[in-house]
């Protein structure tokens, strides 16, 4: 049985910071065989202004095409009360919202301080539990999560002081938000401090902390996520191919590989449910479907070892 | 003070394996610049035979020129008691043997079963008493290193078994060598499996078990190195840019990069002694004395995070 959950978020993340277009149909292609291979969770776009974000602007149809893929937990970032009213509309699985611990992050990203995030999830909260109750009962609305992002540091600001992550964690799952992530957005995190962080987090929050996304623009993506896992984090979000890059870093990925992520952890006789093949087949299309695109990962391109068999 | 004791072995390792040639020169002015940055040793060389390997063919005169540095211990491999020899009369400071655990690997790399190898190592070990009895007692040969290469799989063999790992490393402890690694020479190993083999070894042969070889073939490099740190591991070798590269998998660098291995440890406050921005002076003169060599990093790329201090 699978002991590591992942959140495949190359669609979305990915994607949203892509040098060029992926075009629906290829995007559908593309999530298709990422589920065929086994990933159990798409975070399939993004509910943002599509003024804003072009590569986005089809969420609503992905996500309506990816609810018809059996099996497949289908996410979509939103960033506000608009978006999440979107992504019920669509009937998304699951909405994740991300909140900046580093304020300069926040007002830069969304023009709201993380308190006034705070309250945009709450609302989002409260809108579901009215929905909830207006068909009789029954928590029938999205799954809610919300990830603190630039929890490990800050482009803008720095470092970011740990119990801003802490205290902002807390006042996320007092909002009612059914499981929250850390996410080090920029690449900054290193692996004693992802360990302090999630303990930290998780001594106050309990198990409602469940993901790690992580980036690898400094190559410690796997490390990182290694950390995580040592500290008991059972759920990663990743990114088939590194893809998305950072704009600052030619060369470096973008979060964390999912390719090398699954061998990582298949190799320690850790299943993570996906097949390797497969994922190599999805990546095919992944290709296909944005050409121009530079990918990464380095399993892909070594090839697994000799002798090699998955624990799955 | 420094926690990790860098070995840097671009100029052997990565150079041997690189499809293009470094002049003497280059190679000179680069492991200087290493010192520089504060690597305290450096693997400069290999003491085979020229035609084999016309990279190397210039390591007397290289090991020459790095015992001028101050305060820098410089290394040689060799295979054999002939190049033992050499090492000897260029007066390094440190030699290293490799000592395939794999049969299969050990008879197409040296044409020696692991077995005649570690008597190939025990008759070094003699060479250099006698000699330091003949100079009026005393030790005043070179350290001597045996690594247990292939130890955690071998592209050939496949699997190589841990027990035939442990017994290997035992015999060379036996030997009176001074030191054993254990190395990834393909990039096989993962975190698991690094914590396990180290632990046993150690077990063993106690502080006798030093550095950790690690290749990033896979993307996993930093992940070994962290979970080596997490057993005791404290010494690691290294290599600049990745250099060297695995022939088979574009793309996939070569030994665990320097710059990414120095950014881990002085992020996580564990000081390696090493100067990220002079590290980064000695990077340009790789890549002025091997242009047309792909090299890797990540850090080197995205640059060192906003408001980061090293620990050292």
């Amino acid at each position: 049985m699978r002991q590591i959950h992942i959140c495949e978020v190359g669609p979305r993340d990915g994607l949203q910071n892509a040098q060029h277009l992926m075009p629906t149909e290829a995007k559908q292609a593309w999530i298709a065989s990422m589920a065929a291979a086994g990933i159990e969770e798409i975070e399939v776009g993004s509910f943002v202004p599509p003024k804003l974000i072009p590569a986005m602007a089809d969420t609503a149809e992905i996500v309506t095409f990816a609810l018809t893929i059996p099996k497949l937990k289908v996410v979509a970032l939103v960033p506000n009360v608009k978006g999440f009213e979107r992504a019920l509309a669509c009937g998304a699985h699951k909405v994740t919202f991300p909140v900046s611990a580093s304020r300069a992050h926040s007002l830069a990203n969304v023009r709201m301080t993380p308190e006034q995030m705070v309250e945009e999830v709450r609302r989002c909260v409260e809108l579901r539990a009215q929905l909830g109750a207006k068909n009789g009962g029954g928590n029938n609305g999205p799954q809610i999560e919300a990830g603190v992002a630039t929890a490990f540091g800050c482009t803008l600001q720095g470092v970011v002081p740990e119990d801003d992550v802490v205290r902002l964690a807390v006042m996320l799952a007092e909002t009612g938000a059914d499981c929250i992530a850390l996410a080090d957005t920029v690449g900054y995190a290193n692996p004693a401090q992802i360990k302090r962080i999630f303990s930290r987090v998780r001594k106050e929050i309990g198990d409602k902390l469940e993901a790690a996304h992580l980036h690898n623009t400094r190559g410690l993506g796997l490390a990182n996520a290694l950390a995580a896992y040592e500290v008991g984090v059972r759920h990663f979000d990743s990114s088939m191919g590194g893809l998305g890059g950072c704009p600052f870093a030619p060369g470096a990925s973008g979060n964390v590989i999912t390719e090398d992520l699954v061998f990582m952890f298949e190799s320690m006789g850790v299943p993570t449910g996906v097949d390797f093949d497969k994922l190599m087949e999805a990546r095919k299309l992944l290709v296909a479907g944005i050409p121009q695109e530079p990918i990464y990962g380095h399993t892909p391109m070594a090839g697994l070892p000799k002798g090699f068999r998955a624990a799955a």
